[in-house]
């Protein structure tokens, strides 16, 4: 069986941890997965270890259901949250309602994100409780039904656990479920340096996306509920949405490789190391300035337009532009290297020099 | 890096062909593919040599969206192909119509399943005519719109030529577009003999679920466009039903080592061989009767209940009694042996001895 | 003020009861109801007084909704019943499977229908016991979530007490809800002399589409709630689906006229009687067949095709092959005067002479 | 029959334009067209002189839908205009945004509203052109699909003939459909002073609500389409909403009447007098300030706490304090009359003198 190359060539891309293919674990997984027969349908040994692995992690009894991308995990997640008239709480800068497409207000069948402002991508906790008890029970409006928050978030700050539990407890105050977004949840957590259980239930998240596709497998996510009440519903939503593999070994077993051996700690380690050495890097250098927080694995900065252009044509991919006039987003990965962050920065000192 | 045992144990599963792996091809693909970075969300290039591939396939010009479920590819393609308000004419013994937990529904935002009658899980053309003409413009009722048929269907029988071209032809005559579920296409194609263009597009046929999952890869379906003018609203309709994979490269790795070198037919043969060699075992055991054609890879059968009892204690599965009281269905797939086989009708004789 | 004509034609047409006005008692008290300013969006006094009323004539607290069309009073009651992934048990002939464009799926946000058999469009008790508990708990399937008759049914016969009971009963066992679609509500109870509560909810039905257009009002009609904890659910629906009259008094001025002085049952008990004036007159007529019961205000008869030609060439208005050549439904309504039917009959005299 | 009291009391109430009832031409109108037999479900005579009479006032071959509420009208327009992964754009203060509780989500299958801002609720052009070619073509966002206009705003300004003509032009740049909800669509026009014509079609809109309930009738409202291209979509949509009456001559006499002699513009001109009337005698006024233009039949001015509360105890009805501390929404109707105004002008001098 062909391997691939021991010698990899430096990879040149920034523009998203999504570019990036799986850890060797979660392939060789893969692969002992592969053998044999398996029961269909999320009966398989896999899947069932997986949950298990998710109650240790967590400290938690939780209900899992494995899902193939983080637009399913969420869009489902809030479809057992909201009923159609319902409103979703959510920041302006969020994943939900810029990147999916419109597919919470599909799933959902119509329910409204309703839009929040807030620093750093982070919900406003004060427009929060103004906006948890709007027009409640008025017939002509929709219904704020529940929040959701991204951890860490779509511009790469990471909300403190006194966030969370200032979100959680207006949400309880108000009755309404939150929900986390953690598309990349490791990376937060060890930014935090938290525990899995701090970072959710114990701070009020009632339903987790898990992330797991962007730091380290090819493609599997897992809802994680902490109230399993959602489940059953979630089952059937879940099937009807075309999201219920026959063969779920094809998800557990990433899943399972993700989580044994703390491999999705550590890949969320290195993607994190590699920001803060680029973000390192950069600092002082003429024309760069650095913007927000790096708490995770996103950078944003501000370039001058001759490095954009220069780094571009030497093979770098990164987006830039599009919030706002020479400011670039650099994402890192678990895969990303010293080498490859390094060479980056001596082209990027060479251009501003 | 481990590789599974070379000498495998007799698989005792004949539920389905999605209790199967996939093909060793298929996960050294993925590995390969698995090194360095790609473009995400399908514009990887693995993605475009499957559009190319498939194109050769079907000798024309089509438009390819990979999904992960069959599920997915059907309910999407559907989705593209009623308004709300429209009827799907299928069979009721349909794949869409009652395996899907109303998929379908979901996805075209409530259109209606019109079930149709007809022998072997066929569509019967007369009734097929005479409900594309039902109550067309009148505002009280859903409205015919579109026509889906399963190949091979959910009995395992399989359409001729005649009988997809006569479908066809109410189609076109009724102005409707036909929809083929492929989820055993390849099992289909290679028990008729015939060509891909033959059997969809020269037919009559405009979307095509082309299956995989069940012949040899793990998750991976192709939604084929014969008319490209769906494709544009596809695109939006797969990325909002969270089926748009960031990592592509999952599903077109797979899907491209099943299309090369014939794999994917090879499968289907032995497929259908290992039913046809069940078909010839069988045959003329006392208690025992043959169910319908076996063209493809199920195989409907009368056991007599005690030798039901006695496989099922020895480890064989199957399901049974769900068709009718001692019908049993038995499905092989591409990594069905012959020694499986033959084991199984060993026990199968000492049961009706 | 003009007033319409105090000696009016003859009227010839008994295609449906929905080709007549209101009555005048019901034009009058609109009239009355016009002056001055009513709080908007029901919470006008006529809306509880209506509430009120309906209660003392069910003998049971009830919420109720008024809402223009009996569509949206079965699409509102039924999507309060089932989920998106759950099946309506109706009648192949039902109205709600027939005559209503899909409306149960758009308001259930596409929950299926799932068809029953069954005499005299009378879902057939034992076909719904076993349907009632078909694949519960299987996620591939949609799940039976509510069942629905119509009382009077679309061709003009009525549940028994015994027959409804017998249904309630199932229902309560498989613990699914009964919707009762009363269009014909009125009819069907004065045919079986019970009372209002003996045929809903002392019999197991939950919610009530109490229908008041067919039977002697312009355009208004309820929900019947004898579960209160639909209720707030449903206020949001009605809202959302553009059925929340601002000015709610030209519902509910309707509705209780409707209600006042008996006004419903004595409409209804004219309407019966001309159908059984019909059908006295035409039994025996040579080439004439009464067909089914007529336990309410509608008839199918077969006639003779020149009898249906000549009786259209005279001005005479009704359906007819649309069941099978040469059947026809006749329907009477509240308007529908002893000279009307008599006229009718002594025409089909002199054409079957 | 009984008719309303010749001498009606000083109505106290300015909350709304739908607390009043119809004029007295309308109730004569139904009452006329409630005699004898009328074909169901629009083919009524009514039905059809009103679609000719609107395609004489409009200078334009029209496609007529009538409806009985504005957030029918206005959604099922935008079900018209919009895929369910569209946007919907429209300002932040529309009544589709605000008031409808998410039916344009639910009668669009869930496309998005993306709110806009702008002076006196009129779009700001210069957003409306950046977020009409706001990521066109990227698979990640919903995309922008048509524009919705109110013609009187929400606040009661008017958009003058340039300014919907700039709206035009940049929805035809766009290549965007212009929906106008016209609940007040009279009061803007005997405002501006211009035809029917130029308000709509001429300057770009393609979909109109026309709106009759707050102007004089009990409820009707209509949808006229100068793009008959959306018709036939439509009236499956609209009886699939339960929205097609069957007595369908409850809304053409209404509509019909409104119509005549042009009691519409009558109607909207006394309502837009008393506006006037009611800003004429507040200027100046200790404490008073006047908001905003009161282009129509809709007057925001600040009052202090005590004569709010002072105005209130008297029997006085309004909106207050929703968009303010102090700030008084005052909305007059085709009913009000000059003694009312004056009724209310004293009492308000007497608070704040």
């Amino acid at each position: 069986m062909n391997t691939p190359s021991s010698v990899p060539a430096l990879q040149q891309g920034f523009s998203s941890d999504n570019i990036a293919g799986a850890s060797p674990e979660v392939m060789e997984a893969l692969l002992r997965a592969n053998a044999g027969q398996a029961p269909a349908y999320g009966a398989d040994d896999g899947s069932l270890r997986v949950q298990r692995k998710l109650a240790e992690i967590f400290e938690h009894d939780v209900e899992v259901l494995l899902v193939p991308t983080g637009t399913a995990a969420n869009s489902l997640s809030l479809a057992a949250m909201t009923p159609p008239w319902g409103a979703v709480l959510c920041h302006t800068q969020s994943h939900i309602a810029n990147d999916e497409c419109g597919a919470p207000e599909f799933f959902t069948n119509g329910a409204r994100l309703m839009l929040l402002g807030g620093e750093a991508a982070k919900i406003d906790p004060v427009q929060l409780a103004a906006e948890a008890r709007r027009k409640v029970g008025d017939v002509h409006s929709v219904q704020p039904s529940c929040v959701s928050i991204t951890q860490a978030t779509e511009t790469g700050s990471v909300y403190t656990l006194d966030e969370i539990q200032a979100i959680g407890g207006i949400c309880r105050d108000a009755g309404l479920p939150l929900h986390m977004d953690g598309a990349r949840f490791a990376n937060a957590l060890v930014s935090l340096g938290c525990t899995p259980a701090e970072m959710t239930w114990k701070a009020g998240v009632e339903a987790l996306s898990f992330g797991a596709t962007k730091n380290g497998v090819l493609g599997a996510e897992a809802i994680v509920l902490f109230n399993p009440a959602r489940a059953r519903e979630l089952a059937f939503r879940r099937k009807r949405g075309g999201h219920l593999f026959s063969k779920m070994r094809l998800l557990s077993a990433q899943m399972e490789a993700y989580l044994t051996d703390d491999l999705w700690l550590k890949n969320a380690r290195q993607a994190n190391a590699m920001a803060t050495r680029l973000a390192a890097g950069m600092q002082g250098l003429p024309g760069v300035t650095l913007q927000g927080p790096a708490d995770a694995n996103i950078l944003f900065c501000q370039l001058p337009a001759h490095a954009i252009d220069g780094l571009l044509e030497q093979g770098f991919r990164f987006y830039y532009d599009r919030w706002g006039p020479g400011v670039v987003r650099l994402v890192t990965s678990f895969a990303t290297q010293e080498q490859e962050v390094d060479y980056f920065l001596s082209a990027l000192r060479a251009q501003v020099a």
